[in-house]
This record gives C-alpha cells, sequence and structure tokens, in this order.
C-alpha cells in the first residue's frame, strides 16, 4: 500500500486514517511518547528537495512509532552524480529499508518511487502535485476541530498553481464532503482544477463567504520572478488573509497555513497569532497524522 | 528551567552540576557508555549556525542520556525561506520536542527561544554573548585537575571581544573563586568587561604572571578582514600561548583551549600536545558535562 | 585491528569474514534485521568526502547491528575552518567513540586516523589508494554466485587510474585465487600495477576473453577534464561493457559494478538490468559484508 495521491481513495479509508490519528495524538499528550509499532523496521526518508521541517515531521512520527529512520538527501548524494531516479531507489531498496517517504521536485516522482521500489512509499510531496500528508492533516484539522467537513466550505487563497498543498487539499476535502474554493490572482489559478466540489475565483471577498474554514497559501517569493505578480505589495493588498477579509467567512471561521509563513505578506502576523489560527494545532497534528499513515503503510499492509 | 548563561546562579548550584559530571564520567569509563535517564524523551538541536563539533558532542551527551535526538539545521531550513525564529521554535515546539539545545548567530537569541518555547533550554552559543556548557566544562576540567578554583588565577588570552566563551568564562569562574583576567590587543578587549574578579590587560606577561591556568582563544580568521589586526603573524608574535610566555606563569600551570585550534598561530603546537595541555580532557570532559546539564535541565526540572 | 588495505592478511581471514557476511544475509532476510552484538558501541563515521550511498551502507549495518552511529561531515565541519585532520580525530576519540569509519580524498589518509585515534578503524576510501569493504563485497558475491574464486578471470575496465575500487579488487582478488586483469585506455591504465595474479591491458577483448566476470569502473566525468580522454561518446565506442562484449567473455560471465552508474557510458543500460547482472546483489551483500567487517574489528577484537 501507498499514500500518493487519493485518487481511488474513499471517505472510509480516510476516516479509518484520521481515527488512528486519534490514537496517535493520545501517545503525544503522554510522558513518553512512543509506541514499539515499527520496532526493527527502517524507513528511509529521500528528499531531493530540501525541506527541513518536514522532514523533521516525519521523523519524529517514525521515531515516535520506533522505527529506525535513514535519510537519504539528494543535494549531498550520487544524484549531482548523474545517477537516475531509478537506480537510487534500487539500491536503497537492495540495502533493504522497508519504507520510502519521497519528497522530490517533479510531479509524478513518488509514482516512479512507488514502482521502482516496490515497497511502501509516502509521498511527502512531488512537484506541484501532491502533498497528500498535509491534506491529511489539514482535514483531521478541521475534523477534530468541527467534528465533521460534510458541508463545510473552505476557501484555499493565494498561489495555487504552484500549490501541491491546494491541490492535495482540493482532492481530499470533497471526499469527506466539503466544498473548496479556490482562490488567486489569474494567472495563479488554472482553471482546469475546477471540478464538482472545487470552485474558481478570483475575487477573495467571494472565495471566502460562507466558509468555516480559510487556508492561506505561501507565497514562495523565488517563483515570482516569472512575472506572475507585479509586486508583492500589490499581491497583499488584494489576497492577505487578514482580519478584515476573514470577516467576510463565518463568524466561527478558522484559519490555516501549510507554513512556513511568511507573516504579513500572505497572512496577517496578528491573525496567524490569534484564537482563529489553527496553524500550531496543524503542526502538532502533523505528527500525529503521519504516525497513523506509516502504521497504516507498514502494520496495515495486510488487509 | 534553562542554561542561558551564569546569570543568577549560585556556586551551589554549579558544583551539584559539576558533582553529577562526575558521575558520568564514570559513565563514560565503562565498556556500554550508557544510562536510561532521558529514555522515551525527544532533544531537538537547533542550530542556525554550523558546527559540527559541538553538535556532535552535544549528540553524544543526549544519545548517552538514551534521548531520541532530531536536529534542526538551519542552512538546509525554513529559515532561509524567511521564516522568524519564533515560528520556527514554535513549530518544533509543536512537534513535541522535550528541550532545544540552540546555536545561533545573534546574541541573545537562546533567551529568545526559552520564551517561544517555553521548554527546558540550553545555550550551546549564542552570537559573541554566551556559551555555558563551555565555560563549565573549563571550570569541570580545572575542578578535577586542581581540587578547586579557589583563589586560581586565570589568564584568557587572544580575540577576547568577538568571543562567547571568555565572556562565560569571566561570569562563571569568579563565581567559583577564581580571578579572571582577559587579556588581548586593545581593539579586541572591550573594557566594559572588567569587574569584581575580571581584570584587564593588553600585555600578556602580566596575564600569566601568577596563573594556574592559561586559556588561548580561537582567533577566527574570517573575523579579522574588520582592521583588528595588522597581521597573524604580528598577533602570534605578541599573543601566541607558548613555552616562552607559560614560563611567567606559575610552574604547574595548565593549558586550555576551546578548540579548534590554529596550530602555531593562538598557541604553539608543541604545547598544545605537552602534558601541561588539559585540551583533551576538556573534550572529554565536554560531554560528562552536557550529560550532567541535560540530566539537571530534564530530570532535575521538579526542584 | 583495523581494516585499512589487504596488505598482510590472509586467505583465511577473507574467508572468516565473507563466512560472517553470510550469517549476516540471514538476518537480512528476516523480517526485523537486527542482531544486538554492537549494543552501547558508538561508531563515527567521519566522511571527509562527500558519498551518501555508502555512508548509508555503513550507516545501516551499524544500525543493524544495534550500534549507536554518530556522523561527522567535514563539508559542515571544522575542517574548513583549518583544524588538522589529526586535531579532529583526536577530538573524536576525547568524545568515547568506539570505532571510526572514515572516508578522505586522500591516499593514505586511513592509515592516519588509524594512527591518531588509536581505535578500530574501517577505510570507506582514501583517495585512489583503497576501498576495502567494496572489494569484499565484490569478493563475497563472487562467491556466493560462484561458490570459489580459485582460478577465475575477472575483467576489470574503466578508468583504472584513479579507482580505488581497482586497487582493492586487484590486491584481494588474487589473495582468493582468482586472476585479475585491468583494462582501460594507456593514459589511465597505470603500468605499476601489474604483478603475480594482475595483468594489464589495453584491449577489452582481450581482458574479457575466458573472464567469469567482468567489472566495469565508474567514469567520473569531472576527473575527464584533465585531458585523459579524447570524449565521452569515445570512451563508449571502445570500452563500454555491454552485451557486445560480454559476449567474448566465459558463456556464464556475470556482471559487476560498484555504482553509481553511468548508464550507457561505462555500462550499457540493457546489460545492467539484465539476468547476468549482480549490481543489486553487490549492494545488498554490501550491507552484510559491512555488518561483518564491524563484527570482526568490534567483537572479534580479541583475538
Amino acid at each position: 500500500m501507498h499514500l500518493l495521491d487519493f485518487q481511488g481513495w474513499s471517505a472510509e479509508r480516510v476516516h479509518s486514517i484520521l481515527d488512528s490519528a486519534d490514537i496517535m495524538r493520545e501517545v503525544l499528550d503522554r510522558p513518553v511518547k512512543k509506541v514499539p509499532a515499527l520496532q526493527g523496521l527502517t524507513i528511509c526518508t529521500a528528499f531531493f528537495e530540501n525541506s527541513t521541517r518536514t522532514r523533521t515531521s516525519f521523523e519524529l512520527a517514525a521515531r515516535r512509532m520506533s522505527a529506525d529512520v535513514v535519510s537519504f538527501a539528494a543535494g549531498a548524494s550520487s544524484l549531482s552524480k548523474g545517477e537516475s531516479l531509478r537506480d537510487t531507489i534500487e539500491t536503497l531498496k537492495a540495502m533493504r529499508v522497508d519504507a520510502f517517504i519521497v519528497r522530490h521536485p517533479a510531479s509524478g516522482a513518488a509514482h516512479l518511487v512507488a514502482r521502482y521500489g516496490g515497497l511502501p512509499t509516502l509521498n511527502a510531496g512531488d512537484g506541484r502535485r501532491a502533498h497528500p500528508t498535509q491534506a491529511l492533516l489539514d482535514a483531521y484539522t478541521l475534523r477534530r476541530r468541527l467534528g465533521s467537513l460534510e458541508g463545510l466550505k473552505v476557501a484555499i487563497i493565494g498561489d495555487v498553481r504552484h500549490s501541491r498543498v491546494a491541490r492535495s487539499n482540493a482532492e481530499l476535502l470533497p471526499l469527506l464532503g466539503a466544498e473548496v474554493t479556490l482562490c488567486g490572482p489569474a494567472p495563479l489559478l488554472p482553471r482546469e482544477l475546477a471540478r464538482p466540489g472545487v470552485k474558481l475565483t478570483t475575487d477573495p471577498r467571494e472565495a471566502v463567504k460562507g466558509a468555516g474554514a480559510v487556508m492561506a497559501l505561501r507565497i514562495q517569493q523565488e517563483r515570482m520572478a516569472g512575472g506572475f505578480l507585479p509586486s508583492m505589495a500589490e499581491y497583499a493588498l488584494s489576497y492577505q488573509v487578514n482580519e478584515r477579509l476573514l470577516a467576510e467567512a463565518r463568524e466561527d471561521a478558522v484559519l490555516l497555513h501549510p507554513g512556513p509563513m511568511n507573516l504579513d505578506l500572505e497572512v496577517s502576523g496578528s491573525l496567524a497569532r490569534s484564537e482563529r489560527s489553527l496553524i500550531g494545532e496543524q503542526v502538532e497534528n502533523g505528527v500525529a497524522v503521519r504516525m497513523a499513515v506509516l502504521y497504516h503503510l507498514l502494520v496495515g499492509r495486510r488487509e
């Protein structure tokens, strides 16, 4: 079993993982935050793209399940020596690791790793395509806070074009009964993402109207060189998620952000640190959700 | 409880840590150099400044206490993506680590980490301000060798201006009854460091007169671009700690150096490898002292 | 005891390690691939040259023996601050690690580490001189497949000049009864390597005639700037190990490659992935052989 994206997944399967995450959250509240579930197994984090934050979350999740973790970072690797992805993965597999957690700048790379390795594979972000554990932790954070996602309106605002977080959430949340509205400046809002359960708009006010949750996406300033935005200041003026914009949403609407944040660019600092922000809980839940996913991939394999 | 610097510390509290270090030294002499004291706890080394050597010492200390260690290195991190220190620390805290070991190029950063994280925090060096475990291991090395620091004269020679090692020793050693003399070329010797128990002089002969211990500070050649020194050769001529200079100290005076050394620049190679050098013991004691500090921060929290 | 190269080694000693590797292979076939042999010991991987692949293999081997592993990577280290190899090794030793696994760009550096550290030292590649565990895993792979190396002809083809893999195999395989032929373009084939059991030729057809095993060496393209080869295409035309060349060898001849491969440069992709390729087994056996070596160095010390 893999977690590459949510194609072919049922709501039941997702809820079964989120139920396990409930148990893992309890583990994290204990003084000794460890269970022996994956003892003796070795998990390989194969990161072909830098992300200390995500790698740390996965590594903590794996260690708290008592797995051994071996880190393969591509910057320091034979990749720079021209080795193919297939050879790298076959080599790591031959060293007898038990699962891959892969991050890669190319869309679709996680599927290749799953095929080459033939081992349980967890997509930790591939290109602009998918980042499924981020969507799972977002869904879990909302379910935990609100009980259910059925009928919930979720606005996702920012650079949708380059965002795997937006794509994975647009795949997962409708599966759980939510309605997603993707919102950003026109050049950053690919029209092909519209489908049942997923609306598009360039108007942030329209996006948040009636929303119970608003997610601000990170602006990756290095991606803006391509001329997508006139200026950062202009972007913030129109699309920043702040108190003023949130006033148009449901009264009890909550704020999400996948992190790391550019404070006062895509989200206002005061809102990010307010009572309505679930950003800290997202990180906390991230570890629990990743523990649950690893459990399902590696222990639940028999199903 | 934190270890950020020695403000408000008593001699009793210091000696209590050094007494624990005695026990840890014995652990390090066993074939299996491990105790279960921190089993199940996760310690996060958050290094925003590169130091393999110090990080390795802390990591070994933590592992020998049976803690899990997760390394967060800023070079490879979201810091380069513009995230604030506060957000980074809050994120790591939300992942439920149990303590921070922090190194940062900015003076005072360790205090911020302690405040943002609300977790036991150990300063592994912040800017030019403090490096308290280095001072503790220096004190421990001297106490172990000499029995007591009461009335001991210690000369600290080199680039005092940029040295957190000098500042932390100037704070700690007088607390234990020693008299410190800081010595270096005038531009590298900030006059505000003088206070009861801490003298300043630009004359190395005067500094070592009657000293029972002489510490050479590392010259960081990259810091000398600012025009602090006419040349390295000139520095060595006047301030190198060597046999000739040590001949002016007490007959049984010992040599200390925080490492890594520029041999034959701030210290002569022959002296560094002589019987009078405690440099190897400093490293050895460094692991024991850090084990003791972790024990006091994490297990001794109840006090 | 060290493993630096095979000077002074007997065939018996080698076979005794390969016999242990047989046991370790069985461990790797179990669901829980771990033995407690090195519990409580700390192994330091001191890599002064980047190699994620080799480091990962050693790290997995050490962890599967239940050792703690501490990684000291020179890029991020005090080496760049001008510290000598001796001081680095003495510092790590003072931190009470139990063994060194060292990789270094300078030929002979592993011997220095063994001398400075006085601890069991395993050479993971030093300059162009030796890479003994690679030769051991090659020998093990051949012994496992063919039963014995007695009388076996082995052709090693490529950039022999810069290859520690070639040198270590030319040292080890004749010790086990094999005849080695080193082959490459004249500028890459140092004549001083010829000796009893080791022949040299610039003609790849001659090299593989009667060979039961053919090893293609990696072409390190960055080394070719020195004008050793007219072009990569020309090299491939004459020296690529492919089906056509292997047709001149024994009918059952097998293919080896130390990895990572430049597919369709020094070896054809189709051959590398054919039934005759033992490349995947080499990697797998690499972990088992390194476990066996660590066992002999650290547990078998009493002998």
